[in-house]
């Protein structure tokens, strides 16, 4: 059994306590995620780091599977850092960077939460699991429930590439399409759901936020711990919002670095933008969004994100801010980046592109910043939407 | 500039010397491929790779780029070794081992390649380049070329699935479809090249091999400087194979590894099989393969490889071996591993999954040795092939 410092679940709205040793959803009181928290005195020196495996598992001290039998790996996490040396030259801005998360297994940030959350849930006696999805999230359940020899139970809207609806099905997941967006697919789930499958629907369930995390030790890491002055993340679900900005709380309480001058900016599509409507107006949660258009960006079709409040929280905490990109727009820079910088970006990748670019014309982003954009997934599931 | 131990190039065949600093192809007397060569005295610690970045890079002093500031990088290598546990158990093999290389950008192997052959080329002038391809190095030539601001011309067979030429219009590639095999597309690149672009063809140029044999310092490393028993690799035109054993024999030299014991496999499809075939014959070469037959698996589709000699050499003094795989295996073993392991293998991958079972039921595999399966790319590009 390794080091670990996994301590409770504690709500972030109401503050209760949950024990460690059960299983946990969300907070029924007031319907709000619960988020792990840990021993973070200054215990764990970052050197110890140089000889660990290139995955997310490298972090260990600050996960909550406790056990490492329990892990559910299939090398998730660790991707590379890019250099934008000629897009960067363009814009004029010194230290731009991608952080490509394309290199995952079933190729999307997703592998993260979900073999973190499958890993907890088999340390707690968990079998079988289900999900609404907008495609990559059913990707990587079905990929790791397979290796964990779970059920996998997935709920996606009928629009989603086929190439998802085959992903999961070659894994040996059960797939149920679904006429409507991802809201229409949970519902459907919910009405499906027996109470024997375990519901991994983001922020519902406590630990996908904690593989998600690992996103932000990375980035800490690969900057030789120089946090960027601006982070850009495409916000569906806002998980990896969320968890790269708790780690670098984790990273500062345990005295790993000094400040953190982080701006975090969430991107979504004009035609479902609820956060960025939400920033606008000041407001503390995101109402549902209604009659969210279709788009190429499948994962940002999130009409209310269960952790609505924890993103609006991230977005102020930070000074960072929020922008909405459409179709056109994430084609141009699919297109533009490609043939800069040898990078197929997801069209959510590209909507971050795009996103950075309206943020640096007006002069939000400055010349001499460093900032990192976030690519979440692999273009090739995707060219079902693109031609 | 780095500590670099790159001396020249070498015949393979009749030992010709060719300095490090003019652009080579292949030996032009005999027609053969050309070997980088290093200084290889006991000089490095494999110690030292501890701080190095997760990358191919970290091999640095053992390949041909001398300065660091002509590496053309898209975060290449360094890809994720999964344990089999579950089929392990299946077959009866404690130590099966998954390296997969589908984490590589443009999903596939043949990034590693690829950016060390344009690194290269960077540095000696180049800044056009052409190849015939099946689909995943036109994709990865194109990539590459973008970042680097190079041209790239592909021919590739117009059966190939459409997302490779996608993937390489997008990057700004010229894409030409050839009517027949990666053969034909070859002599038409050869016809339409008037000497102004630089062929990077598997082996008629040097210095993809050098980015492929670091498949073997990772394997090595991975398994911390036991080599595996046995390592099997899907065979179209070989540099992968030649190129790991290469590295087991560099570390050898360095003093690095005590013994190779690794016997090395060749797997190939039934209906395109010309090392199978000149194995079973004992021939030091593979004639051209008549009429490949269509198959699931593009990258296999090689009539007649340019480094065939090598391949063969490479077999014979491993004591390693030979099988063909029909389509509908590889079908098959694409299904059974995506729902033991939560892989969904190319093709490619699934040849060699399925050649390692008849080695292993045969028992010219015994069930305490340790082995190596190498998936080559992403199965998400194939899936125009598959349903």
């Amino acid at each position: 059994m390794s080091k670990n410092y996994y301590t409770h679940l504690e709500c972030h709205e109401c503050g209760t306590v949950y024990d460690k040793d059960s299983r946990h959803t969300f907070c029924p009181d007031d319907h709000q995620p619960l988020v792990a928290k840990y021993k973070l005195d200054n215990f764990w020196s970052k050197e110890s780091l140089k000889d660990r495996p290139a995955n997310m598992w490298r972090y260990k001290e600050v996960l909550p599977v406790e056990k490492e039998e329990n892990r559910i790996c299939l090398g998730e996490g660790f991707t590379p850092m890019l250099k934008l040396s000629k897009l960067g030259g363009k814009v004029g801005q010194g230290r731009l960077l991608l952080k490509d998360e394309s290199a995952n297994p079933t190729g999307s940030f997703k592998a993260r939460g979900i073999s973190m959350a499958l890993s907890k849930a088999k340390e707690l006696g968990v079998t079988a699991m289900c999900i609404p999805t907008a495609g990559n999230a059913g990707s990587a359940l079905s990929a790791y429930c397979a290796k964990a020899g779970m059920e996998a139970h997935i709920f996606m809207p009928e629009k989603t590439p086929h190439v998802f609806q085959m992903d999961c099905e070659i894994m040996g997941a059960k797939v149920t399409k679904v006429d409507g967006d991802i809201s229409d697919a949970a519902a459907l789930m919910q009405k499906e759901n027996d109470g024997s499958w375990f519901d991994v629907t983001t922020l519902k369930e406590p630990f996908r936020l904690e593989g998600k995390k690992t996103m932000g030790y990375e980035i800490a890491e690969q900057l030789r711990w120089e946090l960027p002055d601006v982070v850009v993340y495409p916000t569906g679900g806002g998980t990896g919002l969320i968890g790269i900005w708790k780690a670098f709380q984790e990273m500062k309480d345990m005295g790993w670095i000094d400040k953190i001058p982080t701006r975090m900016v969430a991107v979504q599509g004009s035609g479902c933008d609820p956060v960025v409507q939400a920033f606008q107006k000041g407001m503390d949660h995101t109402p549902k969004y209604q009659n969210p258009a279709k788009t190429i960006a499948n994962g940002l079709r999130v009409p209310k994100a269960f952790g609505d409040k924890l993103i609006m929280k991230t977005l102020y905490e930070s000074k960072g801010t929020a922008v909405s990109i459409t179709d056109e727009e994430m084609k141009e820079g699919l297109s533009e980046f490609a043939t800069q910088e040898g990078v197929f970006l997801s069209p959510e990748g590209a909507a971050v592109w795009m996103g950075y670019k309206k943020l640096r014309s007006e002069n939000w982003i400055k010349e001499d910043e460093s900032v990192v954009l976030i690519n979440t997934g692999s273009a090739y599931k995707y060219v079902e939407n693109l031609y």
